[in-house]
């Protein structure tokens, strides 16, 4: 059994919600957080990077920057590959990095029930790389659309068929909606709006699960309103060559999105602990592993009872109350022992469908529409880090909201153009 | 010799500042307006997201919406292959675009003087590509000299190579400084900032040579306070494997930018007019080819002479100027021999190097320091296009000037993580 003096190396794998949280309550340890990027993603609003409503840099803080004044938190960009509790080291693609107390907060993948070769032609939504390449995608759709004007490729390229019922897939088949039916028809005058098709598909009885019957309802109103075609209990039997079998029926469509499953990393794997079906790690009252206390996981990496006896789900909150819970555990330096098992504290929760439309459910307390949307906006805004960006995901907000312009609809080619191939370009230089 | 009637088909290749400004300035006619990417760049700032001060979306703006208002004009985005005088087509990747008048526009690339192999260790700085990979580039370097921090490749990472003293070069070279030393030394303490060397190489005896001499000597003077080294009479030898060759030295950097010479579309050898060396159309007082009334060609493919009989620069000033003519001639229907020949009004040279760093020369009267800084932010706000993007940009730069903090130092991989490898990523889901 560890138990912790003075000094312990305390590593952190993810600077997601739950990870940062740690290594922000930790002011005086000696922390090290490991990440596959350089920034913390403020993953409630990638969808609106997606759909080219904000910018990266919008919804993503450099690590190093917000650490800046915590000397003692060491950024590390890289892959971690395995925990080894023996040796107590994390292996890196090169090197290790020993630990005393381990946080395990990676974060899931989006999942394909075993049909892993969808993913090819129906894409998920979890990084920055998955939004940026889905926007690019998604305004390239338009602009195939008007080059092969009229012909049946051009309504695949003008269906967008999306995957999963849960928040989202409602907000990305929302704002999807509004930003084809609206935005890109003002654009691309020469495409019928009525050409545009946005598809949800959900395998369970109705959308939005998680919140109480009678909201998910008003939610599927309001997006039947803005034109999306709901179809429930219908599981995806099959996704290729850019078509979804749903039932016996076939959606052509070069926009396949998937919002359905989660896997949590594979790297728990190696933590040699019981997993439940969705990969995640079962961790006791305390947040950790069987025989270790001394080694946490958290977020969506963590199965973890709530009070109604089910497992937290994947959100924010949660991760970030875990993360809290761990910190002050590790401050305390609290035995196994004296310490009170993990207790949620769900303070509601809220599901955008566009705009001055949402959902919101505290406890007994239900809102939609417009008041609804105005606290999802505030909260959003509120969670965001730092001045800068709060100011400039509301104006970004504000002035959607009067132009529907969306503010980043840019594309440009991966590569630079090859030196002395033609290069009708944009080049007046400085 | 043709001569447009009403409905004459104008084809625009190239929307930077010369083919935007030809487009906007028709609101009657028949226009096709064809860049290889969906928006116009605002080049003079391009810079400034490569040092990650500023994100895409705050210097670029989709054509289509650009043209909402303006449904006489037709975006697309296709490559332009070649221009055919006779068949009066230009040729795209897939079928070809007839034309009555056709504004050739398509800027410049930089040019390696015939070594063309040098591009792969020295990128330029020209298209958002560019300013996105040069960013990665720079933000992974710091990470990588974290890693093999005390070695020889260390230094290797903290030495940036600017080639080419002209206003990019010395824009680049200035915001290097300042984000390399400050802020990047606050988020990676672990770095001396003494490490970090930038070295800005120039052929020439002096850096901003299209200035007057006393203000390019001020402009030096900043630059070497700001801790960049400047060598002049220094033509670069050779480039290779991560090094330079300037006279007898040999400079070791893995962070090597071109900014020295330009050479125009090589599309424009199609035209099959006279071209000067940097492959320019040596173009008629009215801005035409030779022997063809209605073909012109403005901004950085041209080579047009001054008051001063020498070729004009290639600044946004000059082809903004050169696009007004171009439509007053196409809107009044101007025959050759009515045409009075283009003239370019210099309303001055502004270049920054740095934060309250500026020099600005209008004919006689010569400034520089914080004046000439606000004069530039003051310029370069107003042309920006539309109210977002000035308020987005004022208030990266209120922020960057008062934090040092660089707005959009973001890195995620340019492909996602396969489903089953370890991803310890932040992926607290929505």
């Amino acid at each position: 059994m560890h138990n912790p003096t003075a000094h312990k190396r305390i590593v952190i794998i993810g600077g997601g919600f739950g990870g940062l949280t740690v290594a922000r309550s930790l002011q005086e340890a000696d922390v090290t957080l490991i990440d596959r990027t350089n920034h913390h993603l403020f993953q409630p609003l990638l969808y609106q990077v997606a759909t080219a409503a904000l910018s990266p840099g919008d919804i993503a803080w450099p690590f190093r920057t917000l650490f800046r004044s915590q000397p003692n938190v060491r950024v590390m960009m890289e892959e971690v590959l395995s925990v080894d509790r023996k040796a107590r080291v994390v292996r890196l693609q090169e090197g290790q990095i020993p630990f005393d107390i381990l946080i395990v907060a990676p974060g899931s993948r989006h999942a394909y029930f075993g049909h892993d070769e969808w993913e090819s032609w129906a894409p998920g939504l979890k990084t920055m790389t998955d939004a940026v390449q889905l926007r690019e995608k998604m305004l390239l759709a338009f602009e195939e659309a008007d080059r092969s004007r009229g012909t049946a490729i051009a309504q695949e390229y003008l269906t967008f068929v999306i995957v999963g019922g849960g928040p989202t897939g409602v907000e990305l088949a929302g704002s999807l909606a509004e930003i084809g039916k609206r935005a890109m028809s003002k654009d691309f005058p020469t495409l019928p709006p009525e050409a545009l098709s946005i598809i949800l598909v959900e395998a369970g009885p109705r959308i939005l699960s998680g919140f109480d019957p009678e909201l998910s309802a008003k939610a599927a109103q309001a997006l039947v309103r803005m034109g999306v075609t709901i179809k429930l209990n219908s599981p995806v039997r099959a996704i290729e060559n850019d078509t979804v079998r749903v039932g016996e029926e076939s959606i052509p469509s070069r926009n396949i999105i998937w919002a359905a499953g989660n896997r949590a990393s594979s790297l728990l794997k190696s933590l040699s602990a019981p997993q439940d079906a969705y990969g995640r790690i079962k961790v006791r009252a305390d947040l950790t592993i069987p025989d270790d206390p001394w080694i946490f996981v958290i977020g969506d990496a963590a199965h973890c009872l709530g009070s109604d006896r089910k497992p937290l789900p994947g959100v924010a909150p949660v991760a970030i109350q875990q993360g809290r819970y761990v910190a002050n555990l590790i401050v305390q330096r609290l035995v196994p022992e004296r310490r009170a098992p993990f207790a949620y504290k769900d303070r509601g929760m809220l599901a955008t469908i566009g705009r001055a439309q949402a959902i919101a459910q505290f406890s007994s307390f239900h809102i939609s529409g417009l008041l609804a949307w105005l606290i999802w906006c505030f909260v959003h805004i509120f969670f965001l880090i730092g001045l800068r960006n709060r100011a400039r995901v509301m104006l970004e907000w504000i002035w959607y909201y009067v132009t529907f312009k969306p503010g980043a609809a840019l594309l440009f080619p991966r590569e630079g153009p090859p030196l002395e191939t033609p290069s009708p370009r944009d080049d007046s230089q400085t």
